[in-house]
């Protein structure tokens, strides 16, 4: 059976039609205005409708940032939409008559990469999606982690640094404050400030101004061997991989995938990481270990996962 | 149907007949040397023996400190008997005639709170066991969390406070440095030290000798109003809240079930463990939030899980 | 000998004639526009000289924020007024005709507390100006340490909490972070949404709105009892109290003077300072212990300390 | 005039005749047994008259562990010796017809490398002896920095990191459990178990047991380009550079001289101290920067130093 993936993000939405085996057969994107809740769900709906016209399918999965209850039918709370405590799947269902399911956007891509990526041997596995955020998607025994309330995998706000840096959600030392493109940022350009005889290279692709450095002038920096960069992916890994050994001493997962904008820098992230990972893991030499490796499925994993979820 | 669960501790092992609503029929404990596996095992066989001929019994649970594998049958590690990847099930086998399962301890004690105590009306729980360390077991969905190798749920060896105390496992600041009785113990000595001028309660019951002081004499300290044990609990409670909030992000539970020695202060360690947690929960407002209470089977939790495990 | 003290601020500068005694027998203020160095130095030389006209005066000494050389003469560094290793002592002659020494701000202040304030009968004095930022000046064995450069005494920027906050200065966990108005601020407006059912008597003071909140209205609602804003003002003195106890391992003052516009919640902030300070302290039983307590000169300080200076 | 240093350490004590350019003349050695302190007295005082009976001498410094009150006569703790509130000099005094004082002898140390070392040039100076501990001594504007209670001085107890390893002091997270032998020796220890696939080369070196693994040991693999040991040596220069970066701030001073057995490995632990004390020292860019640098005087330092400063 055939089902239609929807991945509604800040900005667009994308849709697709997958098959059974993970494959999306046609793929649309709409631009959105998020400021209101009602266009989204127009444009929800009518990108199923163009879908439906060319495909036979027989669900439809909806994955959006926030919280989803337990039984995937409301949205308690979405960080980029004004959904609080939204019955979405009722709404969606006024006009479209098919089973709908609504999911979290980072448990969508997760359960993607285990059907159909990098986690697609394992039964427990953890997805880290080091985009803007830190967001994480957790399967074990086969089964996506959801939670008593449907607020499982928030792994980005899991504390790493007692009175760490301040978090956007009010807390501070969040993972994530020290595991996503907003830190590596960040701690660029305290760097360009601090260290300013390490910063020509990256100055020099941010067009001279400190403000104006991106996380890809990193990677593109640390790829052509600049020693600033390279040091701030070593860090960014480092805090990486010693959550990643927190995670696996809690849920013992056989693979960790590694998605996201910032993981697009490859082993110049995965390197230290799997390094600190190794430094930190508890009882080294009486467990088999976990493999860190990158996310296959690109930026289809939710589209992809949500029609999955779907289809049941 | 009848089973038997049988709980190997460090110097005695305790083994009882459970029925189908976790109720000891009979209970039985050996003490036991550690150094020798082979007498831990006759002794084990011994009692169950024992216990069959009294009662109709279908299956015997083995519980055990240590990594089992994800079969429930060989022990990979155990920190305080010689087993080294032993066939523990197998080698029980032929003695007993009787389907036989193999089970971490706190995973156990974990599944008893689940099905009969404190977390009898939660699909999702946490069990944390405040012991001299810290132990712990995972429920999601109604199922154990054993992870890929059997190693899930070791939540004493997260990191809690980067570079921190040195844990007998090789690394730094792990929660069980800041959430057990060895912590609470080492605490309680420094502060006898460093604060002398308040020391006099702590001391009396001590004898004289900080280095006498225990876990149980901080927490007679601290019901009597002795300032200074309760900041330790404090302390403590505080170090237990935050590790909650990280697990809460993580697992999104219904209730965190504490247990262990060290609980037996009761609202002396979970209030400011549940006004660390408050403090410091992901979300809040957004979400339910899960309760935070004492254990309820006590110290037969082990062999009430263990033997419901064994019956299937 | 009276001297001319004059105390450049970001938005205004405080000008007094001081006797011996330490005494301010007048005392200007003008508003000044920070973005116009040259108006700045015209503003002094004009309160120089109206105080001139009516008090006979024989040296004149100006604060300012920022690094001051070695030979308290030129600014190296000034972070509200566009001075950049500037000769302000030079300049200023060609227009007055008296001795003149420049100093930066706090260590003016921290001189004044020392000579006829907190510190009087003391010989090694520190002291922690606790405003927006936190600055600080040290005296050991009467002398006023300026160290090499004129840099000494940034206390606010030792480092307290490794990857901690991130600071202006561009490095992480500095104890301005934790121990400032500043600080003090962005915790509140953190705990009124991450706890909001303690956030009433705050948000009442705030007019409703979390960005409103000040320093001022947690000291007012501390002082009616508020928990939240007690804990807020525990949190903050415990984290100025640790710090103290890092000076008193290195400097072994005997008093340590706190002013500041925060300093103003007296006890409130105080009594958490000196019990972290108390539970922290190097060596205690085997050392007299410095005193903790507030600064006597309020705002004048800077203008006392800086005349007092000058007189040499 | 010349002039006797005597350094007391825990098994031996050292005296020499030292002439104003801080030539040692003739050194002699003598064991004791620090149970006894009136043998170590008598020790003293044999070894002084040994040494006047060749050479005319004026005065007689005497350096110990320990805190030495602020008129340099009494020794109010030693932490080898059961001195407590001890009048070491008038005790002398009673057999030794010369002036004596009586002074800590890492501040001995410090005053020789300031008057004769690798700090003769600089007005402020900061010594660190990374020994089997982390002690210090500090010069500001050329005095000897010996606080209100002769208790300045006492880096390696400064906090470095909260909660973190518990120090012999009872306190948590002094900077000496991250900058000492001591700490070497122990995470050296923790990683050999930790990551036993980098352990061959110290491994063999200590003869096969990872609890007999010395610093020595480490220095010497790294030397061979041992990763394992070269990263215990970064980690070690990274937190010694943190915190010089803290002293920085607080001192300015013009050098900072590392001294003590553990800087034997020269730039293998300074480097990565220069690193870190650069990429975290304050206001970098406006100000002159310290310079990092080792000690000159090697064991004899605490000799010379304290013969200079009993000449006065």
């Amino acid at each position: 059976m055939h089902a239609i993936g929807v991945d509604i993000g800040g900005t667009k939405i994308a849709a697709g039609v997958v098959d059974p085996d993970g494959n999306v057969l046609r793929l649309v994107r709409h631009g959105t205005s998020s400021d209101d809740p009602a266009e989204i769900e127009r444009a929800v709906v009518d990108a199923v409708q163009e879908l439906r016209a060319e495909h036979e399918v027989g669900a439809v999965g909806v994955a959006a940032a926030g919280f989803v209850d337990a039984e995937r039918s409301r949205v308690r709370f979405a960080p980029n939409i004004a959904w609080r405590d939204h019955a979405l799947r009722d709404s969606l269902a006024t006009h479209i008559d098919l089973p709908i399911v609504v999911e979290n956007d980072a448990n969508a891509a997760g359960w993607a990469e285990f059907r159909f990526g990098a986690g697609r041997d394992a039964e427990h596995m953890v997805l880290l999606t080091v985009g803007t955020g830190l967001g994480g998607a957790i399967v074990t025994g086969g089964s996506l982690l959801r939670g008593a309330f449907g607020a499982a995998g928030e792994v980005g706000h899991m504390q790493l640094v007692p009175d760490g840096q301040l978090c956007g959600c009010g807390h501070a030392g969040c993972w994530e404050q020290y595991a996503s493109g907003r830190a590596l940022v960040r701690d660029t350009k305290a760097a360009l400030v601090t260290t300013p005889e390490r910063a020509d290279a990256l100055l020099r692709l941010a067009g001279g101004d400190p403000e104006d450095v991106t996380g890809p002038h990193v990677t593109e920096a640390a790829r052509a061997g600049d020693p600033l960069a390279l040091e701030l992916l070593e860090d960014l890994g480092a805090a990486l991989g010693t959550g990643i050994a927190d995670l696996a001493a809690l849920l013992d997962p056989e693979v960790v995938v590694v998605g996201g904008g910032v993981a697009d820098a490859g082993d110049l992230l995965l390197a230290p990481a799997r390094r600190a990972f190794t430094e930190q893991l508890f009882a080294r030499g009486f467990r088999p270990e976990p493999v860190i490796v990158t996310a296959r499925l690109g930026n289809d994993a939710g589209v992809v996962g949500v029609a999955d979820l779907a289809r049941g």
